[in-house]
């Protein structure tokens, strides 16, 4: 197990590729696929995008205080990669990519209906860090897919949406299914540790 | 595709599930495994964390200013998990779970062996944001294994770590290769957007 060193670099591993919608008016919507982005709190819940300053989106959603994370799936790697890449600029992403803006429920962003899960965002503070400025956001809203809630028993199966994950410049399936959080601690065992378990209630 | 309104919550997926290793000195080396965690800047690397104050690593990490993320993979799901649910006020987790501490290169904190890549990181700021609190934080130095550096090439085969992913309360093993960064862009196309690519050179 010999190591070798290398300069700085990003390589936390694997992440989500989410397609942040954005604008106030359909005809000034744009969608910008990052991967610099995650959940930073649980209570209240906040998450985070991390955008270069030049991207077309930035000022929009600066200017708007808000945004919408679209989760994504093997069937929108291609859109997710597509609106990772070029610029709102010179393309209407939504018509080039067949995608359909719904409302948002609190926030003038649109959703991206072809995305199993969309979460409603409202910036809290900008933080400048350097190549990228990093979007500290709230959680005000998650709208989800009617289709992966199972009608018996009401569980939401974020499992059965295909989610895709991105790592070291590669898109990829999630795989075969490991395990729970806490499988490794026998049953009845008490822990006084405690990972969240990101249980999402509904309304 | 019906769409149905949640409350507020954590639902960026699938995200990473790393081994955050602290302490100064051999008796005191800890290990946290934290979802809340991604890259936030390209240009200098930075990168996060989020823990709850009340984890036992949260005073180590702070009183030392230092942490290492370390990647987890398919054989390290279950200690991954173990060091999640855990707690280093009543488990010796490099101990009990026969991982190997190893010097960092510029961090008091230990790499652990059997990851395939270690993040060392400094602490810039924290940000009290609520249950957790954010440690922003730069890389100083990427530790990777010689097994996956490809001899011939050169290239390093991240591809070949077997890395898991978190989602929604489960583990995953990466599954199915979909394409690379900019597959959905035809070859000599010029692209005005560019995300990251994150390719990193050996020192």
């Amino acid at each position: 197990m010999g190591k070798v060193s290398w300069k700085p670099g990003t390589m936390v591993y694997p992440l989500p590729a989410v397609m942040v919608s954005c604008g106030t008016e359909e005809k000034g919507y744009n969608i910008i696929t990052v991967s610099w982005t995650g959940t930073i709190c649980t209570d209240p819940a906040m998450c985070y995008i991390s955008v270069r300053p030049g991207r077309y989106s930035y000022d929009i959603i600066k200017d708007n205080g808000e945004f919408v994370i679209n989760l994504t799936t093997r069937k929108l790697a291609y859109a997710a990669d597509w609106c990772g890449v070029r610029s709102g600029a010179d393309h209407d992403k939504f018509r080039e990519m067949s995608l359909t803006p719904i409302p948002g429920t609190t926030v003038k962003a649109p959703l991206i209906a072809e995305s199993p899960l969309n979460i409603e965002c409202r910036v809290k503070e900008i933080v400048e860090l350097g190549s990228h400025h990093m979007f500290i956001s709230e959680v005000i809203a998650v709208n989800v897919d009617e289709e992966l809630i199972d009608e018996k028993s009401g569980v939401y199966r974020l499992d059965k949406a295909n989610l895709i994950s991105y790592s070291h410049g590669k898109y990829y399936d999630l795989g075969k299914y490991l395990g729970h959080f806490g499988f490794s601690v026998k049953k009845g065992e008490k822990s006084r540790g405690k990972r969240d378990n990101n249980v999402n209630k509904k309304k």
